[in-house]
């Protein structure tokens, strides 16, 4: 079928080509002139504006918005609200947070506009691995996307079955789910990278103490000097810590185990934030996931003030001077 | 080659009978004659006791203790170093304390016995998997068991290769790894098992969260009712958080996605309390890891008296009184 | 001066009758009239109405809200900016959320009235002890009701001056602050509060596991028996971790050393909540404050659905099933 | 009564000045010539030597050791086990390790010498404010040193009585505790600056999110510039965090607000590692006493290889580069 996609980053100008892979069409515009060229080049037709995607589309239209989540979003998402006709189907691929989302649907629901939000996980793989797909909004909507999203995503591939799945919806044996309505699928994606931080930290910590054990300050019997790089690849096999960020790992530390290009100062997209925000709003604990967030926070600064506060408590009261 | 195994339980059973797949021979032995029978049945020679063990083998001999840490093999160690002979190796496959497999290793040592310290991840999957095993000991005695431990190792499957590995240690690949000196098997292992716990920690507040997002007291329009076990499974394709313990999680929710049968109370195994104190023990922080044992030691009490205790103050102070 | 006090709950009764032993007037209203009677009998004007309140008042007026934070404090403060004439000051002395201070403060100086926020700290103790007050809102208005914080504030009493402090506000020193512009004095009590709960949770962690100390399971001489209220009360005098929080606990303590009439499930208001969003806003780390608000959430719950998810996976893996 | 103290830093002088101002004869030895000279000066009978100084008591003797913890105190322990006598005591006020202090005393009373553990705290403030003790050991010594106990105390000064106390242990409102056997002195110190190093991480993570709340990255009405130090003040009168340390803090911040005089990094004592050890050791959460002590070991660290593993694995998956 045919869609229009709005956004060619990394994520947006694969998602293009995957589709234009399995056979649909595209039309396709970014901002950038040029990032649309290149997706022109693999077959997209390209819009010189988003009134120009719009006039190239049969109505009634799907437009896959794939941009940075946060004000470009809702301003572009305010802009198909105005342009789109009743019946249109606009989907927001990104990372929106998903009370936003909830909101953006109800107001586009206003003007007959079907709003399908679609958690998108696969990063800069997902071109050749596929994408999975966490989707939100009305049944009507999701089931005439179904061509979409069954071109993204991965397919069953040569991954075990789990058994006691036959009475259930086969669309998730192939990459995507249905999870429910409008916002469900960025709540779903939201969590999905919260995991993702947690299970990341719980390596970090992992290979960090490894990494330290050589520590000459250690009984020199138990003191171990480890290849991580090789404890990351050995872990693949048969382990009970396999898994793709483990494959990554492994990846990265074979490239450099020192990992001496990386200065250890650690970003964070929202969504780590947003799950605890989450297990907050729901008064359920998550300590493994705060820790993550907290964690690259603290990669970010350097000395706190609250450190400071420890050294100023600790003089004031025993007259420590903290070693140099 | 032939090796001797003491210790037919889950693990020991399944490796005895791995190995005699592949060729080598086993002498087993298990304080259950039931245990050694049924094994014996699979093609294992049958011993009654340890000195019978022993006697079956030839010199210099191999013998792998499968044996529950702690006391078990502290006894059966200080058996084996009294009745095995200088240029025999003793292999202990178990979940043993690093700092007590060093000890035990240098005790070993001065009578001439070879002690080699085996981490070995598999579980109940070991059999048709293999097994990821990480080795501490001399490599001399290393190498000598190089085929056991071939046999063993899951090795290179279908597993995608990890580029610029060229140079490394081909076995890796297959799935195990000569980690360094005596202690440093257990201790890989027993951080494996760290991450492992904080790795199940982040699925399982991820999870928690998402199945409470129905809760009545949310906002109507932010409520969701996921199915987990389809979330879980979707999970498995394209996503950054697969893994194997995912696949797990999904087999477990596609069962019951209520996980009805279960308690809530969870135990745990030594290493996940030692990974913490290896941490203390380096000054290297571990949040991850930590709140991982903690949640465990929680699920297992009733309330806290540090629960109580919250309410007490929260009396004293404010005359609040907690609601039922 | 005088001041109508809206809202005579246990905080609310207890301003009231400080500032009159002060010599202040109050007028006084509470939708429950047997609570207003109780403040009349003490010396307030009682009104029968916010209609019957405001025309007690002479403008310019001041007049105190004490409600529980929310709707109920939402509807309050839309209702007396119908009805406050421009020249008056509305304080919010409850433990509303900073933002929706602002915005209530943007709202009411549209309309001309003075808002101001006050966080403020006493609990039941405040009538003999003082509320110690932090203060947002210009600084006219703040200067225009400094006899009600004097009279409200605990005063120098017979705490040990700090040094270095004397060409500060002088203010600061009775008991109450200007914290800053509209919102910040509900932000800094917000801080007071989540630090409360970490200093809380602290001393619950310690005394738990000293009162833990005497399990059968530890070797015999390494295993105590403590009398924690002593505990409590030997800490009050000259040690490092000495607070009224701990005289609280001693008090508690001395009651009953097993805090028997607990239940363990530990309420929070929204405070605690709101400092870990706070942190994460500022993408500070907020381990302590974070932990001691999950341990809450815990405390509330039976058995969560991450424990089952956590006993699911080692019965997947490993077959472990969990003892009862 | 008469008492030799061994080791004359900063505690150790103090308490042999505390005792000589009520009354008590000291002999005093350091190994440093000019502490020893100091508390001459000051009225103590100075020991040019270990054995000098047990010369110059009277059997039975009592003998206080203030010395760091770890191998100082072990040796100096094993020194006075072969040369003290039957009947004598010797205490140990320092920072041990309580089931060190467990293997010492059940040395030591082989050969008949009593061993006391005390946990003393008090810091530089001890000699005007007196110390608070926790003391394990046997009754009867416990009891022939009470007038030592009593003058190192601070007594029952002007803090408040805590009700229901009237048929407790007086000694406790004294300031001093017979906790139980030997080692549980040191054990309750263990936890009590286990709970300090949770208090004062809560402190700091307070005053680290007020002081970052004027960020310009904050919607402008919601940024708040905060007096720290006028904020630590005045919740010293009347408010919930009152403490000790907040009176601590108080001075520290108004000395200087920014406390550019300290670089950050957090040095530990042993003693909260020993906390976390010993929650885990008995099975028990203590997610802020934990996260108290990773705080500190992050801040000795520039950054972690945890970290570096964080953005290597962002890149691989997502092409992420972290912002410098």
């Amino acid at each position: 079928m045919e869609l229009g996609i709005i956004g060619l980053g990394r994520m947006g100008a694969n998602i293009a080509r995957r589709l234009m892979r399995a056979g649909h069409g595209c039309c396709v515009f970014d901002r950038s002139a040029e990032a649309t060229a290149k997706v022109a080049a693999d077959g997209g037709r390209p819009a010189a504006s988003v009134d120009g995607l719009i006039a190239l589309l049969t109505p009634p239209r799907a437009i896959w918005l794939m941009l940075p989540s946060g004000a470009v979003t809702e301003q572009a998402i305010a802009e198909m609200a105005a342009k789109l006709s009743s019946g249109d189907i606009l989907i927001d691929g990104g990372n929106s947070f998903f009370k936003d989302s909830v909101k953006r649907g109800q107001m586009l629901a206003q003007r007959g506009i079907h709003f399908i939000d679609v958690g998108t996980s696969g990063g800069v793989w997902g071109l050749e691995r596929g994408y999975c797909m966490m989707i939100g909004g009305d049944e009507a909507a999701v089931r005439r996307l179904d061509p979409i999203f069954a071109a993204l995503a991965p397919g069953k591939g040569s991954i075990e079955p789990t058994p006691n799945r036959q009475t259930r919806d086969p669309r998730v044996e192939q990459g995507y789910m249905h999870c429910g309505p409008m916002g469900s699928g960025h709540f779903a994606k939201m969590i999905h990278n919260g995991i993702e931080y947690g299970m990341m930290q719980a390596y970090a910590e992992g290979f960090n103490i490894l990494e330290t054990r050589g520590d000459a300050k250690l009984p020199e019997a138990e003191r171990f000097t480890y290849d991580v790089a090789d404890l990351a690849e050995v872990w693949r096999r048969g382990s009970v810590v396999s898994s793709w960020l483990l494959d990554l790992a492994s990846i990265a530390l074979a490239k450099d185990q020192a990992l001496g290009s990386y200065s250890g100062e650690v970003a964070d997209s929202g969504e780590g934030r947003w799950t605890v925000e989450a297990a907050i709003e729901q008064a359920v604990p998550a300590e493994v996931l705060a820790a993550a967030i907290f964690t690259r926070f603290r990669s970010r600064r350097d000395h706190t003030f609250a450190e400071k506060l420890l050294s100023a408590l600790r003089y004031e009261f025993g007259g420590h001077v903290e070693p140099k």
